[in-house]
């Protein structure tokens, strides 16, 4: 049957998929709290009787932490493994959303209809545009037009400790010839994208430890050493008056941009004003020098992500606090090691610690170097027309602010070239409050992947 | 009867005041959170029932807050007005306790026994001190040695928003010839102490605003701002690098302490390294040039008493938070102004911010200015000559780093004097995790202040 027939039922069962994508999407399953494992099992379980519904052999796979889900189905095509993640983030602050997180809705927004929800974006609903469109080919066609390895984590959100292992003990079994990732977002909207470059991701957290108890702002206040001021203090050093990181070495590994990928950035549809104007900001705050492009994709970062102690209820406590926490990543590019930098990061830290003051570092944190795409590899042209054919405008090339290190370790561990390709928009606040996934987005993204794998498995 | 008796008395009750200060202490009576407004209400029905058994015509007086308790009762000797507050901290962090704070224990620690619980030193244990020498003095003679009203708040912690108006509204009913506050501390263990001086306070908040959602860290990190780091960064600016604080104009009137004055708080028994090392400190933080006594009693402070924004979870979120938010409370000495001050502090902020960045203040806060004691009333001469006989040790006039501002209230509208006598030590731990208050503490305040009513009656 033609391509054309394969489209047209993702269009008819558009409807239905949404349908499915919701029940997934009622499913809590946050990866980080204890607290939310059954909902981790629940989603996987979902994911497994979902893909035996379109007749691939999947199952649950248990794991020291949340469970795998791996599937397979033969098909004449090349041998591709899809990857994405049932886990969602945390949603607080809670008082932000609008509306449940957990009970998805289609919503008509100036910018089109919309699914709200945690995971709707990151990775539910990306997740479900490749497995959508399986199912219209399994439908029409009877089979699959490649053999797919489907395989889904459910700790993406956690730092995939069970990743490894897993990986390393079912090689043979995740075998394939690439590895397909739908977990990014397009560099404008109707844009379509191929990452070709991902920052890597270190992760820290510390306690300033200063007196032995909470101490009382009256009796103490003035000789004591306060930790919220100490903390501060030390903050505000990690970055100079340019934006730039200030820890000796940070810089290490770090490639300018080559001229000519930067023109091609610069042609890219990435719209500056808008990306900035619509979270509030009228200029790029990062290192200056660098345009708001580079600053995202290309340049390395530091920020606090969690920064806390003392009273936070209503009205005034008097209170000089015994601990104050705080909560860092590091976003990497180029070779910069994420092993080095944690001793820089701990060492600058410490070197600037006050009499009295210490500090006790959270071991259980890991960390993640820059990857750059083999986009020398012929999928990537195939998959660039498919996209251009579907979206009617050039696909592009394009570097990506986040981190995805699922491609470094399929290289490591499995050989795996990986090809990351997703329909997500800037403003789908992800991580955040009123998670969102545009309808639009869904549906072209099915179609997209349909005609990816039509192109993938003409070779 | 003679003061022997009641000393007696007081010996031989006191395993009965213990249980009657037990039973205050059960009640959670937080006045900061309206979640316990049922639990103040409880507090004040207590106190005016156990008033009541002395035989106190005592009543408990509704606000728009927490409520008052008015209770007199006549005598031969001058009109005393006594004061206290029945409400306590929050007891947050509640990990950090070691046993229930509102399930209150005797336990013998290597400094003697002492009465663990929330309030125990502040300021239940205290005001019952006064309220058992009286029990005592009716008890044996059948009558109080003085005219006694009695008056005790329940918002002393969350900023007494009910009294100025309540002692205006009954101004005539509160009036006396002199105020005894019972809710300081000993300047070291067994050294009775008059304050001379308190610090006044400011208190305010903020919040600061970055981004208009929480932002992903991959696809904002670099280019948004990061309140976290915003406000790290205006923080560290409080202070310069000796201790001093940093806003212009902050030390208008303050005023260095008097040689002859600074002579006497030498000889005052202050344990500097006692003090110190309690709490984990090995030198004082505060101003450089000062001694720490000095930097507690007579110096003003900027403190942060919370500082939070961003993911407190377990784990990682790469979150950049769209707020960050700040508790400061600042300690005042001299003729320093709270509402000049908070201007000059809110500028400081103001003037320092980042474009794209934002405040809201707080605009529900109050402040209170430092209060001297006046000293040469022979009340305090007389209250030094009772401390002296109990304690077997020379009282001395001190100063107090706390702020209490019903002195001033005092003063402003009932156009009382004051005089302050505590008898907390500066390990009570209060507002703080294990708040605890000695039992020696319990008992010969008890008999201190029947020493301090028999000498004032006899003038």
């Amino acid at each position: 049957m033609s391509l054309d027939a394969i489209l047209s039922r993702i269009d008819d069962q558009l409807p239905h998929a949404i349908d499915r994508l919701t029940g997934l999407l009622r499913i809590p399953s946050i990866s980080t709290d204890p607290a939310y494992d059954d909902h981790c099992q629940r989603a996987a379980d979902w994911l497994v009787s979902d893909l035996q519904s379109i007749g691939i052999d999947a199952k649950k796979r248990e794991t020291p932490g949340q469970p795998m889900v791996v599937g397979q189905m033969d098909g004449p095509g090349p041998h591709l493994l899809f990857y994405g993640h049932y886990d969602v983030q945390p949603v607080d602050p809670l008082d932000l959303w609008n509306s449940d997180p957990f009970d998805p809705k289609l919503e008509d927004t100036p910018a089109g209809r919309v699914i709200r929800g945690r995971g709707s974006s990151d990775d539910k609903g990306q997740l479900m545009t490749f497995v959508e469109a399986c199912r219209a080919y399994k439908d029409v066609n009877g089979t699959l037009p490649c053999k797919i390895t489907f395989f889904f984590e459910g700790e993406e959100e956690s730092g995939s400790p069970s990743l490894i292992p897993f990986m390393k003990d079912n090689a043979a079994e995740l075998g394939a010839d690439i590895a397909l990732i739908c977990d990014t977002s397009m560099v404008s909207p109707g844009v379509p994208s191929i990452a070709s470059q991902l920052r890597g991701m270190l992760k820290d957290e510390f306690t300033l430890h200063g007196p032995t108890i909470d101490l009382h702002s009256g009796h103490y206040g003035g000789p004591a050493l306060n930790p919220l001021r100490e903390i501060s203090r030390i903050i505000s050093t990690f970055h100079d008056d340019t934006g730039r990181v200030a820890i000796d070495g940070f810089y290490e590994g770090v490639h300018e941009v080559p001229a000519d990928l930067l023109r091609q950035w610069e042609g890219c549809g990435f719209d500056e004003e808008t990306y900035l104007s619509s979270v509030g900001m009228t200029q790029p705050h990062g290192e200056q020098g660098y345009s708001t492009l580079v600053q995202q994709w290309a340049r390395p970062t530091l920020e606090i992500n969690g920064l806390w102690g003392g009273y936070q209820g209503a009205g005034t406590k008097t209170v000089i606090p015994a601990e104050a926490h705080c909560k860092i990543t590091c976003r990497l590019v180029g070779d910069m090691d994420p092993d080095v930098l944690r001793e820089r990061l701990r060492a600058h830290v410490e070197a600037r610690l006050s009499p009295d003051a210490r500090i006790t570092w959270n071991n259980d944190l890991d960390g993640s170097a820059a990857a750059v795409m083999n986009t020398k590899r012929p999928e990537f042209e195939l998959a660039r027309q498919a996209l251009s054919d579907e979206w009617e405008r050039e696909a592009v090339l394009v570097g990506m602010g986040g981190s995805i290190p699922i491609a470094g370790f399929f290289k490591e561990i499995l050989n795996l070239d990986s090809m990351l390709i997703g329909f997500a928009h800037d403003d789908d606040a992800i991580h955040s409050p009123n998670e969102k996934y545009n309808v639009e987005s869904f549906h072209k993204g099915m179609r997209s992947w349909a005609r990816i794998l039509d192109r993938l498995s003409a070779g």
